[in-house]
């Protein structure tokens, strides 16, 4: 069916929306193909909602060519399921929550790992009826805090959702593999530039765990890659520890009264300044304390947090190693209730003598020697020996990654780049088949607990991010695969004959099987063109004065070339062009 | 590609859910269709989401041929455009409401005119941009106080909602009749048994209003029908006023002592049995007493409502009568409150003069003489006379409508039925255009107020609706504009012949483009004939015995005709009858 820019409910806009900050939200409301109705969340115009659609018929495709089954849930769901996991108090302020008129409690659905496992266990009961993989492509909430970027980020959004069912650990592989096999095909149909890297699981539990980023300088995450293949999402990269030192005949631990030192500068310049040796940052030990929250707690524990005072503490790191507790900085209010904190001095000793729990950048290892805080204003240790002088809890990730650290899989340094989230595989594990006591009958009359797999696209963004890495200065450049339509032709004129010639050529084209939007607007030749590079359809038909001569003029979105072809046979020679 | 039972997420069941009352319900659950997650709550298994799509498609295909321009707005939404048309608090407790995290106040989406009316204001503001038809199919929510009948009223469904924006009265009604001509065509191609009954708007305000019924014993709407053609929803019916009639000369009203007459019975009975006249219960004049509260009100104020005593009151024609405000029988401290009404002898004086509005049923009219109450206790009086004697505020549509009461078209009596509302569709006229200042700038550069008009299509309940008109004993009996699959193949028995022979003809069908679901179980053939009634694909093919002879079976799921053919050609043969 033709659709005409006449008649079309689209107003295309001049100026950049003022609260758009990146190109894929500024390109789609200027274009008309979505607009804001609340924050983080978006109205999808007619344009926009034919992309989406074709985004996620690409998905649909390749999840039904991999076995997966499709079914559909209620966003709208009950809170046992999700107290019986813990993930109503868990997902903290994200979840939006909600009371029906009886007062019972419900939820917005963010991710439906639960219903899924039950659905299982509701149908199957027999090892025979294993494996299965069932998705969902469906509408997700999630009280986003600082929603941003458009649709982008945003609190009511599309997703695809799938999980697998496996009796064993070699079939959770195996449906890992296939989902991953299945988001490379789609990914590479959508045309994205993307890259996969490992990461970790987040609030959803599991172990392996892939994420696959579209790159592109706005995107939130950033990740890192080195020259032999590896890639991290910077929260899950780990840190390579060096080998441990035999403590034996090192110097004994000095304490120096280092008046006003309280910065890792100010101990280095003064340690330089004041002894015989030379210090860098990379020297001392730098120990943040951070307080934390168990899911569901009332109540904070103190924790420190041990990183060579070169790095910072890079808190997403920190929380995604501490998932699923919530951290937060000390308060001076905080410091003032244990006086045995003595800020800008803290060293190991204090937390050990009063239970705080200290755990360590990896690289902290047993004979290193540190110049830390010595508990005392005003003072700190030198030479103080881990493993003889104290002790760590453990390690923890969260020294900030930088460009230039040694790649884990040791192939050299890493690079760090950015990227926008748009897939996410893993390997969950038993807890909620666990939660839920999802067994099959094995061939043997006992039971075998399933191992699930939960898979995710962000579908609504997957618009946003096509668009982030296919636009120009004039507006969006779709690729063929997801295109509103496969050719726009533009009437160059307000002629009667012009504007038959155009009806001609698209009913043409419509009869190709090519889907077609016909600019028939008595609007200027220079607004329709504008118009035309700003909503983006990859191949535009300028029919104008060539017409009389027997010509018209093929432009492509893309490249910007421009080619005179005759009339007679345009239609064909347009639909090769879609269709090479 | 082809489904095959081995692999299908789908167990079906032996015995009706519990909680299930009428055959779809009852149905679908057991066919593996649909699964209860919640009250008003569904999920959707691999088959009924086939037919969810397959009812959604008809309808879009309808909605785009008819001009209709497809959009998606948000269900989370904020507050503020629902404050402005008062529908926050008059929606009442159906609407589901939420806070985001910031303590902002969200819904989510009964339906969305405030939202479509915000969207044309944005994009249009030439006369010349309108007329437009804007369309959404998107999963709405109403806090239901009864869900039931599964997914016939959930709380959680799929609704096509559209809108049309008009400059005049006269394009409203072009716009109304475009949808009415649209819906017929689609429950046409749904095959739905329906009927088109004149319908009050509800909440949402409005003028012309029908609505669609499918015929079915087990819907919760009443409707009537007279021979001519008139057919509406028993709220909608209008009561035709007999002829006035002339006061003078009419008996004076007189009062007797009735002891224990609290009923229209015990009165007509009294009255029979003491005065030489014969009452019926229709010469009676029965008041009821009500509380109504309009929205956002905390009053609550008293409203008298007289029927003719051979009727009752039917609370909903009284509550579509009184919309948007809520109606309350009153309660026995409501009458301890207010000494002036004794109750069972209640009359039009006492409501006078008491300032009380007193509402009558369109049949009182001037003229007419009633016994009623004289308003002390065991006390009526007879002969009072309307017009005279007591005068209404007016006339409310509140008694019963009864089969054979006069059709208001005059050309019979009326006949009832039940139906289950799939559609309605109602012209809006200017509220929400007045609400937001929605003005288009006329030729002569004055702003013209815009009228609208508001259409739904239960595209979930009609999954229920066509369920209903179509099961037998056996199980449901899919139309084939919606049928899960085209073709049913059953392999009869276990042997590797017939499964190969099952494969390999399904394979064939699937080339002749028909869709395809397999029986290769290693079930009992009894158990596959009663799985393949159960779920009801119209065309059933059975690869059996006859296989060796070289002939398959087919058989119609609807008539159950049984039909050897020749294995050689069966492709086409089928799918001859498959499009037949």
């Amino acid at each position: 069916m033709l659709t005409r820019m006449s008649s079309l409910f689209l107003r295309t806009l001049r100026e950049d929306p003022a609260d758009a900050e990146v190109p894929s939200h500024k390109l789609l409301v200027r274009a008309g193909y979505v607009r804001r109705v609340a924050p983080g969340g978006y109205s999808w115009l007619p344009l926009g909602l034919k992309v989406l659609r074709r985004v996620e018929n690409v998905v649909r495709e390749e999840m039904d060519a991999m076995g997966g089954q499709e079914i559909q849930f209620p966003a709208l769901l009950p809170r046992e399921p999700y107290q019986a996991t813990n993930r109503w108090t868990e997902y903290g302020p994200a979840l939006f929550r909600i009371k029906d008129r009886k007062g019972a409690d419900y939820l917005l659905g963010p991710t439906h790992e639960e219903l899924f496992t039950l659905a299982v266990k509701g149908e199957y009961s027999s090892y025979k009826d294993y494996p299965v993989i069932l998705y969902q492509i469906q509408t997700k909430y999630r009280d986003e805090e600082r929603p941003r970027a458009g649709i982008l980020r945003g609190r009511e959004f599309l997703m695809k959702d799938s999980y697998s069912f496996d009796l064993s650990d070699e079939g959770l592989s195996e449906s890992y593999v296939k989902h991953r096999d299945a988001y490379i095909k789609i990914f590479d149909r959508l045309g994205l530039d993307y890259v996969i890297v490992a990461a970790t699981s987040g609030a959803m539990g599991g172990s392996a765990s892939e994420e696959f980023l579209a790159e592109s300088s706005t995107g939130e995450d950033t990740f890192v890659r080195g020259p032999g293949g590896y890639a991290a999402n910077v929260e899950a990269v780990t840190t390579p520890a060096p080998p441990q030192i035999p403590v034996d005949g090192l110097p004994a631990a000095q304490v120096h009264h280092t008046p006003d030192t309280p910065t890792i500068d100010t101990l280095v310049a003064f340690l330089n300044a004041h002894t015989e040796r030379t210090f860098t940052a990379a020297d001392t030990l730098k120990n943040v304390l951070v307080k934390i929250s168990q899911p569901g707690a009332d109540e904070w524990e103190l924790l420190g947090v041990g990183v060579p005072g070169d790095r910072e503490v890079d808190m997403k790191r920190l929380e995604a190693s501490l998932e699923p507790a919530q951290v937060e900085l000390l308060t001076d209010a905080d410091f003032a209730r244990n006086p045995f904190l003595t800020k800008g001095y803290i060293g190991p000793g204090a937390l050990a003598a009063n239970g705080i729990r200290y755990l360590v950048d990896p690289r902290i290892v047993t004979g290193t020697a540190w110049a830390t805080g010595a508990d005392k204003a005003d003072h700190h240790v030198v030479d103080l020996v881990c493993g003889r002088d104290f002790t760590p809890d453990g390690t923890i990730e969260a020294a900030e990654v930088r460009a230039g650290d040694p790649s884990p899989d040791g192939s050299g340094v890493l690079t760090a780049a950015r990227g926008i989230e748009i897939g996410h595989i893993f390997q969950l594990g038993r807890k909620y088949a666990d939660a839920f006591a999802l067994d099959a009958l094995g061939p043997d009359s006992k039971p075998v607990r399933i191992t699930m797999g939960s898979y995710g696209i962000g579908v609504s963004r997957l618009v946003a991010a096509i668009a982030e890495q296919s636009h120009d200065e004039s507006g969006l450049v779709w690729p063929r695969s997801v295109a509103p339509f496969d050719v726009h032709v533009v009437v160059a004129g307000k002629s009667a004959e012009l504007l038959d010639g155009g009806e001609a050529l698209a009913a043409e084209l419509e009869a190709q099987g090519l889907s077609v939007v016909l600019d028939d607007r008595k609007a200027s030749p220079g607004v329709k063109f504008a118009d035309a590079e700003l909503v983006g359809v990859p191949t535009i038909v300028v029919v104008g004065r060539g017409l009389a001569d027997g010509t018209v003029e093929l432009k492509d979105r893309a490249s910007g070339e421009r080619t005179e072809i005759p009339r007679a046979g345009a239609a064909e020679h347009i639909a090769a062009v879609v269709r090479q």
